[in-house]
């Protein structure tokens, strides 16, 4: 068997599949909340600086570094290690086509055959299928109220063969930011029992409170434990354009530059030129960006409140995760909700393992991309919907 | 040991440390014939063309699909049916973040853990390092005169637990065009054994030969077994924007893309239209830049002639491959042509496995940024050379 036939078909594209070929009238729209993934270019300004780089810097059309331009490297490092109150060196920066490709890189400078890496359930997908092509086994760490998990929970499914806890703050799929005290127990645990906290901050920009997620940079040797990886994509609208990064070690990120040479050579140049811009230039816009964000949160969390049977999990970010009141699995209301609401979100099967009976009635709901006024609509059709 | 601990580090990196805080004379500058990747951005009117995908279109900046546009996998397929007389559908073509991607997502579709892939030697390092990665054994075939592999000891090599051949024509690093009688052997080779035969034609818009490297297209199911990648990097000068492409089946396709999604979630958007865009506008243009690189070719081929103790093992597209006559072996001997002749090419280590003899001798000259003037200066230059 292959690896890839050792893991399952991408989620987005089979929840594509269901919307194929049907029309849906003028007037009721599709509403689409399946993907977190802006809908709209980059402002109006990035726009004219990108196509300043296209014309007039010859580089952006050449190879650049595989562990990405210094000038990124160096602005993170400055902002990260202000933002979140520690140091970060440019050395321990390294920038890659897309967090995805951020986290198979970090994998792949962990793990071998047969090892095991932590995932707390409900868990973002392209982590387990990328897990399942390594030949790593994905092992689920149940969340409880507010879907947090536990570090002592956690500490007990470490073996031998774990290399890595990995989490995402916040959170996909589920929305919920997670306390600083406990990114800073699994990070304590990690450290403890030698093994890596993998942690996925592609939303961080869009997180509620004032203070930042951690203070892990702040610690001595961070690097030894921690690999913290990012997203351009949401903040700059760059989905596009493929740009993430992954800081942790230098001895890391030079095993890293290894599986990014074979799979990428570098990330694109255009895309790092502007997300480099972007930090420099766009803070105000950024933080439009962000109240806007929290606004369509508060909308969806006032929403789902009005409605008979339904549940918040969990609630920020991008994402709502939420219980749904219909006697049917969630695969199959998800795709009834298409016809029947006309709405595409994706079923809570897509975020656990097969078998985990949680799954039946969970959704997920990535609103990011539906303002208020569309979030008050999606709520009357949730409401009028009777799937049996 | 992790993935990445499984193999080397990248080449190029290594040269590049070479060079690094060395100053080469306003006079005599380095002569730098380490990769093969243009040094010029694309032609004005292509560049136009992006500027106007970046201000005016805005599903540049957004995701697409995963397996790439469909305009531009029906272009591939309408000229690739073309260009090779044969029959190539849309859905046999995938759009890659660069051709290196291609060859992973195949390999990743095609082996698991212990599996094998028979390399002829010398061969492109990367794909060397994706194998070892994979926990995947790449078998070596030697060559022969003129750097050609032969399918009968290709047979020899063959075992219950080998996958795929992945032949590269032209060549890198040997630069040899593979006749197509001997891809044709390879490809009824595969066949007759269940195997697949990845050919990667990332430098054939270089071939000096007016008829098609293969007529392999033209074969009924020909996408049971052969798996062709191909790069718009070099001939359209975008390497800074990552594209590439897999022409296979479409129940392959189905499983890189579950890779594609996984590592890189889609090619760059502005890489793909900008690929279309050449693919429908530069085709003189594209004969302009061939004729050109024929003619360094030329050059290359006449001044090694009149080297003493210079032999020239392969010679075709981007590269000339070389024996060298220095009682060195090859990497110290490209080492100190750094800071002896102010020239950096790759030595045959690089391109063979540990052990291999050959290596000793062998360096390779990626001659395609060098102009006839150019040519004629490294010639004095390693004509002057005597290193010790």
């Amino acid at each position: 068997m292959s690896r890839t036939a050792q893991t399952f078909a991408p989620p987005v594209m089979e929840a594509r599949r269901w919307i194929t070929g049907l029309e849906f009238p003028a007037d009721r729209p599709l509403i689409n909340v399946s993907q977190a993934a802006p809908v709209d270019p980059p402002p109006p300004p990035l726009l004219a600086e990108m196509a300043r780089l296209v014309t007039e810097v010859p580089e952006t059309h050449l190879y650049g570094p595989v562990l990405g331009l210094g000038p990124l490297r160096e602005e993170i490092a400055q902002q990260w290690s202000e933002a979140y109150g520690g140091s970060v060196a440019p050395s321990q920066v390294a920038i890659t086509a897309g967090c995805n490709q951020a986290f198979a890189a970090a994998v792949s400078t962990l793990c071998d055959e047969g090892d095991e890496v932590i995932l707390p359930v409900p868990y973002y997908f392209n982590h387990a299928m990328w897990l399942q092509m390594e030949g790593v086994r994905a092992v689920p760490l149940q969340t409880h109220a507010g879907l947090l998990p536990d570090a002592d929970e956690a500490a007990a499914l470490i073996g031998p063969r774990t290399r890595a806890i990995a989490l995402v703050t916040p959170n996909n799929p589920g929305g919920v930011e997670y306390p600083a005290a406990l990114v800073r127990a699994f990070f304590d645990l990690a450290r403890a029992r030698g093994i890596a906290l993998i942690v996925d901050e592609t939303y961080r920009d869009f997180d509620s409170r004032a203070a930042p997620v951690h203070d892990l940079f702040g610690e001595a040797d961070w690097d030894d434990t921690l690999i913290h990886l990012y997203s351009f994509s949401k903040t700059y609208r760059l989905t596009g354009h493929r740009v993430g990064a992954m800081l942790s070690s230098p001895a890391r990120l030079a095993e890293a530059e290894k599986f990014l040479d074979t799979v990428a050579i570098c990330a694109p140049q255009l895309g790092q030129h502007a997300a480099l811009w972007g930090m420099r230039n766009l803070t105000r816009w950024k933080a439009g960006e962000r109240a806007e964000i929290l606004d369509r949160r508060a909308a969806l969390e006032e929403g789902i409140a009005t409605l008979d049977g339904w549940d918040l999990l969990g609630c920020g970010a991008y994402f709502a995760y939420v219980q749904h009141p219909f006697d049917l699995p969630s695969n199959t209301a998800a795709e009834r909700l298409v016809t029947e609401a006309g709405v595409l979100m994706l079923p809570g099967t897509m975020f656990r393992p097969e078998g985990d009976a949680s799954a039946a009635r969970e959704l997920r709901i990535a609103f990011a991309n539906v303002d208020r006024a569309g979030i008050a609509t999606l709520m009357d059709r949730l409401r009028a919907a009777r799937l049996r």
